[in-house]
C-alpha cells in the first residue's frame, strides 16, 4: 500500500493531539477585580501554559521527523503499518502526560512519566526507521550512509537527554523541566543533514 | 461520486476518534511523595490505558481493513454513503464503551456493550462491502474470487470472537478482558491475502 | 482561489463535529450487578444515544449535500468563503444542542434550539447556494435548470419539517422526536435529482 | 521541504480548533418549564454563544489569511516551520482565551488575555510572512509591491485595534466587547488586494 494514506492519518493524529492539548488547560479563578488578585490566579495557570509550550513545539517537532521519514520510504507493509499505530499510540498520549505534568510539575512521577512517554514516542519511530530501512521494497529512494549515520544521533539524543531529567528529578526537579525547555531548541540548531532536506 | 471525499471523511473519524481517546483517561491522584504512593495511584489508572491501547489498535486495524477496502470500491453511490455513515457512527462510539470499560474493567455489563460496539463496526463495515461487491458500477477493479472468501472469515473473525468473550464475561471476566487484549494479535498475522496487498 | 481548500476545511469541520459528538454522551452509573440495575442506568444513557445517532445522521447527510454543492461550485470569493464560514459555525453547533436535548429530551426549549439549530445549518447553506448559484464566475459547470428547482426543496424541506417539529413540541414532545427521527429518513429516498450525481 | 505538507497540518489545526469551541459551551440549566425560566436560564449561555461566534469567525479570517500567505509562498525550511508551529500554538490557545472570556466577559483581565491571544496569532502570522518574503528560496512567485505594502496593514490592523479594547477595558469593559464584535467585519470590506486574489 502507498505510504499516503499512512501520512494521511498521522497528520490528522499530530494535528488532534496537538490541538486537544488546549482542553487540558485549567482556567484561572481570579478571586477579585484586581492586578494583584490576577497574577495570583494565573500563578496556578502559569505551569498549565509552560507545559502546553513545551509539549506543542516537541509535538511539532516530531511531526517534522515524521514527515521527513517519508520522503525516503514510500510505501507500506503489515509490520510497517502496526509499528505506526503504536508510534502514534504514544503520541497521542502526550497530552495525558502533560495534564499530568501541568497539575503536579515538581513531583518527581509527573517528570518520570512525561519523560517517558516522550521517549517512547521517539523510540517507537526510530523502529519503524529501523524497520523501514532495512526493507528495500518499501523505500522510494536510495538513502544516503551520512543520513544513516545521523539518523540515530536525531533518534536517540532525546531518550538520552529525558533519561538524564528523570535521574534528576529526584534531587532538583527544576533542572529536569529546564531540560524539557531547553530539549527542543537542540532539535532547532542547523544540522550536517540539512543538506539532504528535500 | 467518486469514493475519495468517503475516504477523507473516514480517514478524518479515525483519526480524532482514535486522538479523543486520551481525554477519557483519569489522571492519577498521588496522595504522597513515595513510589509506593505512586503505584497506589497508578492502580487506577493501568486499566485506563490498558483500555486505551486495546481500543487504539483496534481502531487502527478497522482503519486499515476500510482503507483495503476502497482498493476495490473506487464510487460510491447513495445506499453506499448511508452504510459509511452507520460504519463511522459505531466507530465513534468507541471512546465511549472504552471509557466505560475503562471505569468497570471485569463488570460483564461493561465487556457486552464493549464487545458489541467492536462487532458492530465490523458487521457495519461488512455489510458495506458486502452491497459494495454486489454493485458492479462502484468498483473500480475486479475482485479476485479468494478475497471474496476470505473476507467473509475476516469481518466475521472478531464478532465471533468478541460474541464468546461476553459469553465468558457472565463466569470469568479476566478472560474476556484476554481475548480483548490478543484478539488484535490475531489481526497481526499474515494473511493468505497478503498476495493481494497493493 | 480554488475552492478545494474550502472543502478540506469543511472536510475536517465535519468529521470532527460528528466525532465529538461522543464526548458529550453520559456514562451509565450502573448501582449493581444485575441485569435490572444495568437497565435501569441505562434508562439515562438511552436518550444521549439516540440523540447521537440523529444528530450524527443528519450531519452526515448535511456533508453529503456539502459536497454535491461543490460537484458545481468551483471556486471561491471573499463572500463565498464568509457564508461558508457562516455554515461551518452553525454545523459545529450541532453537539452543543445536542447536548442540551440528551439532557431535556422532551422539554419544548430543548427540542426548540434543537430544530432551529439543525434548520439554520440548511438555511446557511441555502445562502452559499443561493449566492453561488448567482454568479457564474464562481461555477465550474453549468447547472440544469431541474437541479435549481429541485434543490430549492431539498434545502428547505428540513426547516420547514423542524418548523412543525418545534410547533408540536409544546403540546406532545414525543411526537417532535419522532419528527426528528423520520426526517433523515426522508433524504434516503431516491430523488429526482439521483441521474445527475456525478 | 514542500509546503502542502505544513498547509495540511495548518488546515487539520485549524478545523480542529474551531470546532472544539463548542465544547466550552456551558449548557444553560433552565429550572422549570416556562418561557420566562427558559430565558433567565439562557441569559448565562449568552455570553458563551456570542464568544463563540466571535472566535470562530476571527480563526475563519485567520485561515483564509494563511491560506492567502501559501499562494506565494510555495516552499518551507527549518525556520520557517518553526514559525508556522509557534503560529499553530497561539491559534490553539483561542478556545481557551474565549472559554475565559465566556466566563469573564466584562472583566479587564479577561478581555486581556482575549485580545492578547488574537494579536499574538496575527503577529506570528506576520513574523513567518516577513520570514517568508526576505527568503527568496521559499517562494514559489514573484511578490507584487502591492501586496508587500498591504500586507503590513492587514497584519497589523487588528493588534492595533485589540490594544485598543485592552486600554479600554479598564473603563468601560462593553466597547472593548463591541471592538472585538466590530473587527472581523472590518476584514470583510472588499480591499485593494482583492485584484491580487487568485
Amino acid at each position: 500500500m502507498n505510504s499516503g494514506r499512512l501520512e494521511a492519518l498521522g497528520d490528522g493524529i499530530f494535528s488532534i493531539a496537538m490541538t486537544i492539548l488546549v482542553l487540558e488547560l485549567v482556567l484561572p479563578e481570579v478571586k477579585g477585580h484586581s492586578w494583584k488578585d490576577f497574577t495570583a490566579a494565573l500563578h496556578e495557570t502559569w505551569y498549565g501554559l509552560l507545559c502546553y509550550a513545551i509539549s506543542f513545539i516537541v509535538l511539532g517537532i516530531m511531526w517534522f521527523g515524521h514527515r521527513l521519514m517519508f520522503e525516503y520510504i514510500g510505501r507500506t507493509d503489515r509490520y510497517f503499518i502496526f509499528l505506526g499505530v503504536l508510534f502514534y499510540m504514544v503520541v497521542c498520549l502526550v497530552p495525558f502526560s502533560t495534564r499530568l505534568l501541568a497539575k503536579n510539575t515538581f513531583e518527581w512521577y509527573a517528570i518520570m512519566i512525561y519523560g517517558l512517554n516522550l521517549s517512547l514516542c521517539n523510540l517507537t519511530l526510530y523502529c519503524q526507521w529501523l524497520y523501514g530501512i532495512s526493507k528495500p521494497h518499501i523505500l522510494h529512494r536510495e538513502i544516503p550512509a551520512e543520513i544513516k549515520r545521523e539518523a540515530h544521533i536525531q533518534f536517540l539524543l532525546s531518550p538520552v537527554v529525558y533519561a538524564i531529567a528523570i535521574a534528576v528529578s529526584f534531587y532538583i526537579p527544576w533542572i529536569s523541566i529546564a531540560i524539557f525547555i531547553v530539549t527542543p531548541i537542540l532539535y532547532l540548531i542547523p544540522s550536517k543533514l540539512d543538506k539532504y532536506l528535500p
